[in-house]
């Protein structure tokens, strides 16, 4: 097997069930094993009501797993490293959710991961399951409006699945989940930033190689690439995402506004207070209230020093499910009110 | 001022002042600024109750200030990049949290800290006000049962936040919550383990030097030295921790135990997770019940590759104010029972 200089692991084809393992032995309270690589609340939410599933490989972690648990996600369908888990097991992932209310299965916008979803719901469909897919593709370095298929899925999903989850509790439709996260979907955008690569866990290579004091603007979750230019301050930096943000969601002045920092790697926690520093100044200068904010690792891609800024325009109802609805899980929890 | 080509800052001077205002600004139902450098909670509690107050230096986020909140810190005193805040600001701090029944100032063991908690206690003491400090030493690299001055604070101290802040907001008194905070403290220990070195945010110098391929325990939160020796498995990583571990608390078959993983840096939680799941298997071969478990980042250094690995014998009140008991704070939230 490769030896690995560069990381604590075992065998490298063993990362993905060791980590989801040592995952659920944190947090059995919440959360727990339902076959190979998949992941379930311990405490399964009541029958009637929608549940919402997800799909996506690891390396990533907290995303997607770390978000199973009351008032978010019902199941998380885990594939290998940067790998989407095949149509097999998000097939399996849906016998086992399978209910008169139906499922909510949300993809993000990668190429593996939609054929497996595509592939599981024909399987689901023949059997009776009810079923309906929500694509995420919040990622807008491909250009402002640019076509939707173009368009990846970064951490945005994790917003989303607060909102659905909290409103699939309260007993919303398989439909009125649809209106709830396609609404949020048409407002939300995210942008990625990246100053060093990092490397992937089974073969120790660097998955991008990006030269010091560089940084790329709108990198993807594997190394995916954006635009190259000379590092510049927090604050320019902050500016100019804002800027691009802003372009592709329009708010308008008096609009309620989330405004999420994605730590992504060894981009540390103290840089990305400052960048959200910055970004909600430009946002209230703009006129505009950030109504909910966080600064949290929540899809990480390795060690990559990198961050995600997500923008969305918030519905009361959205703000609502963010901030005031419980949820129970390893990595988010609200206590509710 | 010094160019940083390896982060998202701005003026290298302005790093803290700017990262807590970042910090309070994402948060704001939940922190504020009471002053320069000062960390308060938006809704302080009842006067009626002790207030729990720590202080260190910035650079490690989201430790200690997001961990202020209801249920556990109700004041942290910030200091410079990896410097202590010095005792005047401590001073300002405590004459902030004045109250009849009394502050209790937990203090991590490095020298600047307690040369700064001694002297704002002593002028403290001179204008009236109640305080008593809490020294916490839960770092056993000095060795086992080294005497307790060569001791240093790892992250240790953010599980005692939650028992003591727990404790504090359902009204024991300052002389009960010291009695709980020190058995704790004599039950609880760290290790950190490190594999890469990270650089100081404001010279852009490594803080330590660490070749690939080698890894060190026992390194401290500045770049402290400890033993070298060449990358093992994260099994093997994870038994020797949990075994020099145990040779400091002792526990014995039977006892319920608290695991946490706290997260340094660059080191992914997928390695984490892997980490987590063979310490755990090797704590209950022992015949120890894992009552609480957590893998997190709580106290970092910058971008080092590194994790600590935090083990305490729980007694039944310190389980109960951990897992059942309700904390409302940016970075550990816990919704109670």
């Amino acid at each position: 097997m490769t030896q690995i200089k560069t990381k604590f692991i075992n065998d490298p084809e063993q990362v993905t069930p060791e980590l989801l393992e040592g995952y659920v032995l944190a947090y059995p309270d919440l959360v727990t094993l339902g076959g190979e690589n998949i992941v379930l609340r311990t405490h399964p939410k009541d029958e009637s009501k929608v549940a919402i599933v997800t799909l996506g490989g690891s390396g990533h972690e907290p995303a997607l797993s770390g978000f199973v648990g009351e008032g978010m996600l019902d199941c998380s369908v885990v594939g290998d490293v940067f790998a989407a888990p095949g149509a097999q097991r998000v097939f399996q992932a849906l016998q086992l959710m399978k209910r008169e209310a139906g499922i909510l299965l949300v993809v993000l916008n990668h190429s593996g991961d939609v054929m497996s979803a595509n592939m599981a719901c024909q399987l689901a469909e023949r059997v009776g399951i009810k079923v309906k897919q929500l694509l995420t593709h919040d990622d807008i370095s491909a250009g402002i409006d640019a076509p939707l298929n173009d368009r990846r899925g970064l951490a945005g999903c994790v917003p989303l699945f607060k909102i659905l989850g909290a409103a699939a509790e309260e007993g919303k439709t398989i439909d009125e989940l649809t209106e709830i996260g396609e609404r949020f979907n048409k407002q939300v955008a995210t942008l990625a930033v990246a100053m060093r690569s990092c490397t992937h866990p089974q073969n120790n290579a660097m998955i991008s190689d990006l030269p010091e004091g560089i940084m790329e603007i709108g990198m993807g979750q594997h190394g995916e690439g954006g635009g190259r230019k000379p590092l510049v301050s927090a604050d320019d930096t902050a500016t100019e995402m804002v800027d691009l943000l802003c372009q592709q969601i329009k708010p308008v002045a008096g609009d309620q506004v989330m405004l999420i920092i994605n730590k992504v790697g060894s981009t540390t926690q103290m840089e990305l207070n400052i960048i959200f520093r910055k970004a909600y100044k430009e946002l209230e200068a703009k006129g505009f209230k950030v109504g909910m904010g966080r600064i949290q690792e929540l899809l990480t891609v390795q060690e990559q020093a990198s961050f995600q800024m997500i923008l969305a325009k918030l519905d009361e109802d959205h703000l609502d499910y963010l901030k005031n609805k419980r949820a129970d899980t390893p990595y988010w929890t609200t206590i509710g009110k």
